[in-house]
């Protein structure tokens, strides 16, 4: 490639025109990067709900037309294994971003699978492992078993937790949760009782730890109900509704417990994202398991299919 | 005293006999204490407004008659020093309670000034110190000015806090707080906009730690919502009522702050008030201003009278 330092580039991008339709492939022009910026070079990506909530834009100022994407793996135009974060428009051959947002990782890591570090399964897994921190033989319970509870999941798995109860609307989930440590499964649609009462009786008054994957107002409740009161902590994680009201009697915290709530895993992604990479360069942390899908850029569209039919966990974008 | 092993004694006790009426002081007869009790001797006790609470009994059902009191010192018949807690009625000059509610202090520790570590005091002072657990030269917010606030306050004080920012809807009770090592006030009223706002504002965003001691359901909201992002820690101290709802946006909990709520301040009565009271007697802890009033047993209306008009912090009731 020709020398494009300080020159406005050309490259392919699929752009969202209007909330909820199908992307375009276009051509854009990526200007140069400006002090502390750095133009990449984007490998792979994958689409994570967040993407999804936001090209949907329910109940949101909408703000089109935009290029969505935040979870990639590139190369920088000096050559240096980089990662990429949010803050930037992955969805592109080329996007530039502030250094800020970029982390240095091994360079022996396969990007086409780490790329989905970037955001839903640290996410998850530093859900469990950073904040609500399990401590061994505890019981965890996992509200929503897509990707980021999948990953919770496994965060409460490598922590020791001797029982991790999945909960979802989809008894389908199960069977794919086992892998990931899950040991029971509760269907809220199976009971008629509150599934935080369900849940209370199946562990003699509420589980250690819950993690809260699901964005629904309601399981956030049940997630931090269902914990046992004395030392029991709830950790929010999912992304809720511009007016959704988190609501409890306060006697249920006046009763030793807490309720937290987390931002991509609590992990500092320039400093701490390189050492979740180690964990699966070392084998502790199977990522193999996430990818379920894996298109073309040209067929990206594919990639929203089969998140919004809930069919798969991730799907990698191939740039090229 | 002759030996009373095994027989019921006859000795006074202020009843309550309906919501709201002044306690009459009666003869009552105390059953020999059953395996694993102890009938003791009390000698100091405190009125908290806990009892004040389940006496007017507003919106709760109502049980009487009833003989409060839980903030208590008493030598227990056999004479080793012990002291009393919860789960036990203290306005009486004996009293039988389960082994488990006693803790043995300091036999040195002067009752009549250690008796209020046994509910208020220790509750504001633990939520801080155990609890909020505030890093030296942070900012902490106390939300409500009464006794149990205002150990808090000496509790973030003797953590390091540099600024300490009292809030309380009467004015009156700055002075009487900067002893205790309130910096800032800041009165609700003086306001067009929500408190939290206001303290954001002062701090740059928020307060590293709040603990909330009021019971009211607003102020534990705004305790909440006053906390900075990214770190900030609220604890729930007050008493709520019985129909109240905490309410806030969940995403102020996914920007990484976290709500606890706790009971007598984490601290476990049986083995770690001694500690509480070693405090006390190593002079950290000063305990003199807290007690503004001291009245004997049959004045004990009077004790009532002082903390329904919260004139005062703690009053002594002198049993004999």
């Amino acid at each position: 490639m020709a020398n494009t330092t300080g020159q406005v580039i050309k490259c392919k991008a699929a752009v969202a025109w209007e909330a909820g339709k199908p992307l375009v492939i276009e051509e854009v022009e990526v200007a140069p990067p400006q002090d502390m910026e750095v133009r990449i070079k984007i490998l792979f990506t994958s689409l994570c709900h967040t993407d999804v909530y936001f090209w949907e834009a329910k109940g949101q100022t909408p703000v089109f037309p935009r290029i969505f994407g935040h979870e990639a793996g590139g190369f920088s135009i000096n050559g240096k294994p980089i990662y990429n974060f949010v803050g930037c428009s992955t969805f592109s051959e080329y996007t530039v971003v502030h250094v800020g947002c970029l982390a240095k990782i091994n360079p022996e890591a396969p990007l086409d699978k780490v790329c989905i570090l970037s955001c839903g399964i640290s996410t998850g897994l530093g859900a469990a492992l950073n904040v609500a921190k399990p401590k061994k033989g505890s019981t965890v319970a996992v509200f929503g078993l897509g990707a980021v509870g999948l990953a919770a999941c496994e965060g409460a798995r490598l922590s020791g937790a001797s029982r991790i109860i999945g909960v979802d609307l989809n008894a389908n989930r199960f069977d794919e949760a086992k892998k990931f440590g899950c040991t029971e499964f509760v269907n809220p649609k199976d009971h008629t009782k509150p599934v935080q009462e369900v849940i209370a009786e199946m562990t003699d008054g509420g589980v250690d730890r819950s993690i809260e994957c699901t964005g629904s107002i309601q399981a956030m409740i049940s997630a931090f109900e269902c914990v046992h009161d004395g030392w029991g902590v709830a950790v929010l994680v999912g992304v809720p509704n511009k007016d959704d009201a988190f609501k409890t009697h306060p006697m249920n915290l006046l009763n030793e417990r807490t309720l937290k709530g987390t931002f991509f895993g609590n992990y500092k992604p320039r400093s701490d994202l390189p050492s979740v990479v180690e964990m699966y360069m070392n084998k502790e942390l199977e990522l193999e398991k996430f990818i379920t899908h894996e298109v073309p850029f040209a067929d990206i569209n594919k990639a929203f299919d089969i998140m919004l039919k809930g069919e798969g966990l991730r799907c990698i974008i191939r740039m090229e």
